[in-house]
């Protein structure tokens, strides 16, 4: 059996608050609603939410700064088009270019090398509202792969090709190159998307290789299997975004270099259906609208489909139960993984609906926002911002001291109450 | 709202017949388990069941007898295996290497040609026992796309690659070619697999393009549309297989050359976890082992999961009930689907649960096997047979007369016991 240990932390919304949060109720087991609404707020047709990641994995101390910054950055993008009245999936795509652009991140620019020393990259992208959803695998010579998914699925929604073809909504390799450039998106040389930090972590990884390979020529396996746990799932860092706008759209988003020194062609989750990223507006059956991204190891998300079981999880009441349950159940103990000894990924999720104030004037309608995190890996970091604050708020979550990455997890999260004026 | 037929036929097991059996019933609504044991069956500790798909789409009355043909060599080549003690992971894949052979099949050769005059093909694997999966994307120069994904999956089952990385479970393009190679997989030129069928379907379908497009540009949309609504239904013929073997383990198999003129990289379902295929043996939470694969338009069945729900909905008590609401519910009414005005795919799906018999000596088990397909495109092509049959039977199962492809549905099914001696 493989061990299980949670922790909460409770954060109290409104966060129009510039600094930082401290978690400071890391064994709190409630999840507080007892935010009061923000009196400084301007009640707009425009707005929403948006919390994003810069991966599960391991990021330490001493590029904390960065990942905090490009996560706020990435907020204020989402934040910008939110505010310019464009619906959720565009604040989402905005989000993701920003995350891709950073040389810090697994996603587009200083993505992990493959096996080849090239970059392959995966993203995807879904709208709550439409349902749409577009994706791109193991494409080369991109800058930001997830607007290639997004005209996927902006196009999608235009109805079938001539004579009747149905529009694609999953490319990959040369054939998404080819379809990205032939829809305007521009060729970026792989050599410039390479940093050197990917150029010498793939020095890095290939040397670890030959010594792993000789040592099992060697059949010295133990030795091997030691020297390779070390790091193994310190390279998981795939981007993310999942967005709330006024109208209560939702959607998510998600890109990655994938695992470092993978086979040319391996696809990971972000770009699978259900695996990386999922956005449904509620509807007659579901009565929150949900949003997830997720990140970790392909491989396992893929066969856990966690970004749709959580998404299906937050129809329950207790988002943060539900959550726990679902990273405990379908993910750690998940029998699809049964073999595997560690268990490495983390999502990102929000649910919302409508909420009723009495005290309101009848034409300002509320959306009551959950946003959680959770991951088995040792750190995600994470940001977040609602339309009506000034600054993103940035995290990184840790694994409490002594947990075992991949048997144990973390998970956080918060509320906030958007406002608008009703039409 | 979309209009909704269905009708059942029932067939009687044991299957023991040679000849194709009539479905005579066909607006039958209960689902009968009246079936007796064969008396002629030899109790083995090998042995099992196979159902394979050649493909729903459109069928041709000239071209019925080598479709029916073909699911009969693969059933066979399915039952051979079973018979020399393979697992039902090993079956499947059988089938569907004699179906991809098939130059009548969109699948391996005789594939569909892309808009490049290209063969790229999807194909996955999926066991029931280990829930282990293995999918190739947009793969060209191989003449069994799902040998190559059934060794994605034993491969991944040997645990991690040097230095603790973790095997991929889904390759596409040149990579996922390369990768077969260095596997010992033969390369075989795209030349050899194109067929003249093939060949002049593409110079067909180019022309009906660029008609439909010179039309597009002089602005006649009407006269577009009906010139091209009438075949695009008719090369959807992606093939499949699922299998039972003698202890209950359950797999399941895709393969598909895709759409005809699809965008070079275009991935379909048939590559798609939980969306081409799906096998899951029975566990504490399901008291059935079910396996499903799926055929028809990969973009519908993509943005439906419609393997891994209609293996969900096999959890109900009533199995021809169950798929006949998830065909329903889940694929012609889904609201992933609701810009879609036909919505085109087929299914064939086996549950299975071990049978108690009173009557039995204690140390045979019995296997009850209930299977169905079910689909809402014209036709659908399919064969059965257990390790006790002498040969396969095949049936052209069509929508009722008058009822509109993508909007109705056909559903049929049978029954089956298998029987061994207890370990």
């Amino acid at each position: 059996m493989i061990g299980f240990s949670s922790y909460a932390g409770v954060m109290e919304s409104p966060m129009n608050s510039a600094e930082e949060q401290q978690h400071s109720s890391p064994l709190a087991t409630s999840w507080s609603k007892k935010e009061e609404p923000n009196k400084n707020q301007k009640p707009k047709g425009v707005g929403g939410f948006v919390l994003v990641h810069a991966g599960a994995g391991y990021h330490s101390e001493s590029k904390a700064k960065e990942y905090k910054h490009v996560c706020k950055r990435a907020c204020q993008r989402a934040v910008d088009q939110l505010k310019a009245g464009a619906l959720a999936v565009e604040a989402v795509a905005a989000a993701l270019v920003e995350l891709e652009d950073s040389p810090f991140t697994n996603a587009g620019m200083g993505s992990n090398l493959n096996l080849s020393g090239e970059i392959e990259c995966d993203a995807s992208i879904m709208d709550g509202k439409s349902l749409q959803y577009g994706a791109v695998g193991a494409i080369s010579g991109i800058k930001n792969p997830v607007l290639v998914a997004n005209r996927l699925l902006s196009e999608a929604q235009k109805g079938k090709l001539s004579a009747g073809r149905i529009p694609p909504c999953f490319l990959v390799g040369l054939g998404a190159h080819e379809w990205a450039i032939g829809h305007g998106i521009p060729p970026c040389p792989s050599e410039k998307m390479a940093t050197k930090f990917s150029l010498s972590a793939y020095k890095r990884n290939k040397r670890k290789m030959e010594v792993a390979e000789e040592m099992d020529t060697g059949r010295n396996q133990t030795k091997k299997k030691r020297l390779s746990s070390g790091k193994e799932n310190r390279c998981l860092d795939t981007v993310g975004a999942v967005v709330v706008d006024l109208e209560g759209n939702v959607a998510a988003a998600v890109s990655s270099g994938g695992l470092a020194m993978k086979h040319p062609g391996r696809v990971g989750q972000a770009a699978h259906y259900g695996c990386g990223c999922w956005a449904e507006n509620a509807c007659n059956m579901n009565s929150y609208s949900t949003a997830v991204s997720t990140s970790g190891c392909g491989e396992h998300l893929i066969r856990t489909m966690l970004a749709r079981e959580c998404s299906a999880a937050m129809q329950s009441e207790d988002a943060h139960q539900a959550l726990l349950e679902a990273m405990q159940n379908k993910f750690i103990s998940s029998p699809f993984l049964a073999s595997e000894d560690r268990v490495l990924g983390g999502v990102i999720v929000l649910r919302c609906c409508r909420c009723v104030e009495a005290q309101q004037s009848q034409n300002i309608q509320g959306i009551l926002v959950e946003f959680l995190w959770s991951h088995t890996t040792e750190s995600m970091c994470v940001g977040y911002m609602s339309a009506q604050d000034s600054k993103a708020k940035t995290h990184i979550s840790r694994l409490p001291p002594g947990t075992i990455p991949g048997q144990s997890l973390a998970i956080e999260g918060g509320v906030c109450r958007l406002m608008s004026v009703a039409e």
